[in-house]
Formats: structure tokens, C-alpha cells, sequence
């Protein structure tokens, strides 16, 4: 049995902040302070757990931060007012609306309305075409681009690469595949998804395998070529008795039969998960940039 | 040896026409003449020839055609206001800018210039961007659609079929494995490009090959698993001293070696070439339509 490399995306996160502390150090002598604007609506329990770790690196960072708390039954309109006057607000760089928004909102909608200058996380139609061209003045949304550092900063070699990534979301499947896939990177890409068929045969063939599709430990041993990069995006609750909350977390990979095969793999918790919050500072620091 | 179906892009082409000419008799019972206009900026010869083409086809639509052709010498804010008139000129629904223009020229800044409702040809990054996000009321590219709709129409299922994409480019790469991997399609999609390792084994996989990157008769025999579909994006002149031109055309594809291995293929010429006009007609139908 060999030992992976585990990426471990706490430290390399913690890296990134540090380098975004540093930046945010050296833009305040110039009299700018990084601001990222959180806008939640409804009092979803493991949104306000998100937004409250946002303000709390932000904090840390030096950045300014505004939460915006608005009621369940706020309206469209009134929730397109908010996102406006953000972006009027020379004091906010990032806007961020927490997703899901409550079922009568319009989450696309408002997207659109956000400055796409603004829109730390690269959902906007402007900054997906950005990274369809290859346009690095584009925001790339945070998790893919997490992955992408991890990547990077553990000197794993993507050019040339056989890279599958299992899922076809616009917020990970989908912007993975492109930057895999993009001049910087180089990877041969295969996106598979719930409709391909023999998925496992698809994954044996990855030098990088990128599981994100929310399924709870569904890439198996017999899914992974041995010597694969995995990295597993998938977050998932399940039950635990043992546990005191009564669940724990779990990624789409099942570590413990893939781990031994691979050359390294991501935890779950502690792989993705922190990055993705990393990159969102990363992300506003540039808007800060740019903007000023 | 086998006896492969030929995708006759020809014969799909006049029926996607004949529906367009339909569509416009009954849009002018309505008092709506769809109208395209195409820019020609400089005197390239292959570029006058396809320019000629699209103007006599709006014709035989009974389409409203203007062909703007601006000295090599016209400045990109000239150029600018000409965009600009052609998006408030209420007789226009499509505006498309021929490629390549000369090098002074930032084509980029042009498409975006030009109304994205009117951008038939799918450059701009608002329609860019409803590719990605599966949104069909934006314009597809007029060349991967016209392989989709050559697959469509020739019963072709892509439903759990592995497909590669050779080729990257926005123009065609992209943007047909955004298609093939959507929703409708629900292909496994891999795509491959010139810094791929192994090219011949990765496009062995594909039930569905698709070759777009400019090189003549790159794809061998050994390159394709039998029964594969293959789709030749390539349109390349080489030299041919038989031929009273002194050239003929050839696609990616080696078609006499290739052709026998296939259960359907694209002939080059006849095959996607004559699908990329018929689709630039319907996406300016589709325009008009949503314009009035």
C-alpha cells in the first residue's frame, strides 16, 4: 500500500490568505481597503454558518465587510434595489448574494444585475465568457479555482494530462473543465456526468480525476487508476449515530478504499472546502485592483 | 468493408433552408422581412467569396441583405459607428463581421460592440455565456450547430455516447462540446487539442469523433474504433497540380481510409460546410423573431 500525498487544502488556504493579507497591507498605505458585501435572505441555518465565516476572514484579511441580512419574504425588486446600491458603493469591491435564495426570487436575474466588476463569484453571463476566452480580467468562480491552486501549488503537472471531471454544474463541473482544459493548463478533458455510461471505466482513465457531483462516497477503488491525482469537491452530510451532531461529512470519493491507490488525493473536510473561501478573498482582492 | 452512411450536409443544409424560406413568407405576411447585414472590411478573396455567398442565399430566402464593404485602411472607431448604426437600424436583425479582418483591427472589441441580439454569429460574450448556462435564447455558433443539427437530423443519438472534440478554439472546439455535453445531448465529452499526449488512442474512444483543428487528413484510419460517427470540421486547400485550381479541398480527415471504418461520416466539401450558412440563416430568423 502506498501513501498519497494528501493536498491539504488548510494549509495551502492558509497560505493564500496570508498573501492576501499582506496585499490588503500594502493597498491600505494607498488608502484602499478591500470590501466584500455579503447578502443573505431568509435565515437558511448553513447559510448563515457561510456568511458568518466570510465576515470573519474578512476581518482577519483587514477588508472591509458588510452583511446584509434581508427577510424571507423581501422582493425581487427590493432585492435588486440592495445589489444597485452595492454596486454605486465605492466602498464594496465584491458583491456575493448567498445561494439558494428563498423560491420566489430569481436567482439568475439577480446575478445579472450585479456589476459584473463586482462579481467575486464569477457567476455573472460576463465572467463566464471571460473564462470561456481565456480573459484572465475575469473572476473565476471559487471553487474550481480553488481546485486549480491546489493543483498548482502541490507541483502536480497538468499538461498533458488525461483530467475527468464527474459533473456539469455551471459553479464546478463545467468552469473546471475549461480551465483544465485552457492554454495555461493543457489537460486532455473529459466531462462525464449521471448520463454517461460505465463512469467507472471513464475514471480509471484519469491522471486527475475531479469528482463533483454530490453523491456521497460514489468514486470507488475500482474507479481510480493507480497514481491519480484525486480531488474530491463534494461535501456531503451523512448520518452518524456516533457522532455527537449525528452526521458527519463525506466527500464523493470513499477515502478510505481510494487513498492507498492514488498518488494524492484531497481530504474531506479540510481538501476544497477551504480553499474555496480563500480563492472568494482572492477574488475581491483583484476586484479591489481593478476597480481602483 | 463497410458501406458508411454520408452525412450529406448539402441535402440537410437545402432542408434547413427551405424551412427558413418558409418561415420568412410567413414572417412577411406580418410586414417582418428578416434582414443581415455583413461587414467586409479589405479585399481578401476567400473572405469576398463567402460574404457573396451569404448575400445570394439571403436572397433566395427573401431576406433583406445589406453587404457594407469598407477600404483595408478603415479605423476601428470607424468601424465602431458602423456596428453602432447597424444596432439602432430597425431593418437589420442580424449583424455579422467578416473574419478575419485586418491587424489594426481588435475584432474581440468589435463583437462586442455589436448588439448581442443581433450577434448571429454567437461570438459575443452574452451569448458565450448562455451556451454555457444551457440558455436557448441565445445564438449558438453557426458551425457546431450545424453539426448538431446534422447529427439530429441523421437520428444520431448522443445519449451516453462518448464523444471527442478535437480542437479548442471558440469558434467550434468550445462551444461543440458545450453542446454535446448539455442537457439535450447528454454526451461524455472529451476534449482533445494539439498538446494532447496520444491523440490516436483518445479519439479510438469516441463513438462520436469530431474533428476541428486545420490540419488536412490528420485523422487515420487507426484513429477511429469502428462504427464511430465522424464529423469533419476541417476545410483545408492543398496543393494538388490535377486540379486546374492547382489545389483541392481536403478535411482533418483522411476520408478514403477513414470512410470504410465509419457507420456515418461528413464528406469535405458537402458535408459541415454547407451547414454553417443554413444555421447563420436560421439564427437570423431566429433573431428577426425575437426582435419584432
Amino acid at each position: 500500500m502506498n501513501s498519497p500525498k494528501i493536498l491539504d487544502g488548510k494549509s495551502v488556504a492558509a497560505a493564500v490568505l496570508d498573501e492576501c493579507r499582506a496585499e490588503t497591507a500594502e493597498l491600505l498605505t494607498k488608502g484602499i481597503q478591500p470590501g466584500l458585501a455579503v447578502v443573505l435572505i431568509g435565515s437558511d441555518p448553513a447559510s448563515q454558518v457561510y456568511v458568518g465565516s466570510k465576515a470573519r476572514t474578512c476581518a482577519e484579511l483587514g477588508f472591509h465587510s458588510l452583511k446584509i441580512e434581508l427577510p424571507a419574504e423581501t422582493t425581487q425588486e427590493e432585492l435588486l434595489q440592495v445589489v444597485r446600491d452595492l454596486n454605486a458603493d465605492p466602498a464594496i469591491h465584491g458583491i456575493l448574494v448567498q445561494s439558494p435564495p428563498p423560491k420566489h426570487i430569481d436567482e439568475e436575474a439577480v446575478i445579472r444585475e450585479i456589476d459584473p466588476r463586482k462579481d467575486v463569484d464569477g457567476f455573472h453571463p460576463e465572467n463566464v465568457a471571460k473564462l470561456v476566452l481565456e480573459d484572465p480580467s475575469g473572476f473565476v468562480p471559487c471553487t474550481p479555482a480553488g481546485c486549480m491552486k491546489l493543483l498548482e501549488v502541490s507541483g502536480i503537472n497538468t499538461n498533458g494530462a488525461e483530467a475527468v471531471v464527474i459533473g456539469r454544474s455551471m459553479i464546478v463541473g463545467k468552469p473546471m473543465a475549461l480551465l483544465l482544459v485552457s492554454k495555461i493548463s493543457n489537460a486532455t478533458v473529459t466531462i462525464a456526468h449521471s448520463r454517461s455510461k460505465d463512469l467507472p471505466a471513464i475514471c480509471r482513465r484519469a491522471d486527475i480525476l475531479v469528482a463533483a457531483v454530490g453523491r456521497p462516497e460514489m468514486v470507488k477503488a475500482d474507479w481510480v487508476k493507480p497514481g491519480a491525482v484525486v480531488i474530491d469537491v463534494g461535501i456531503n452530510r451523512v448520518p452518524d449515530p456516533s457522532k455527537k451532531s449525528g452526521y458527519r461529512l463525506t466527500g464523493d470519493v470513499a477515502y478510505q478504499e481510494v487513498a492507498p491507490l492514488c498518488s494524492a488525493i484531497t481530504p474531506v473536510p479540510g481538501g476544497v472546502g477551504p480553499m474555496t473561501i480563500a480563492m472568494l478573498m482572492k477574488n475581491t482582492l483583484q476586484a479591489a485592483r481593478q476597480l481602483s
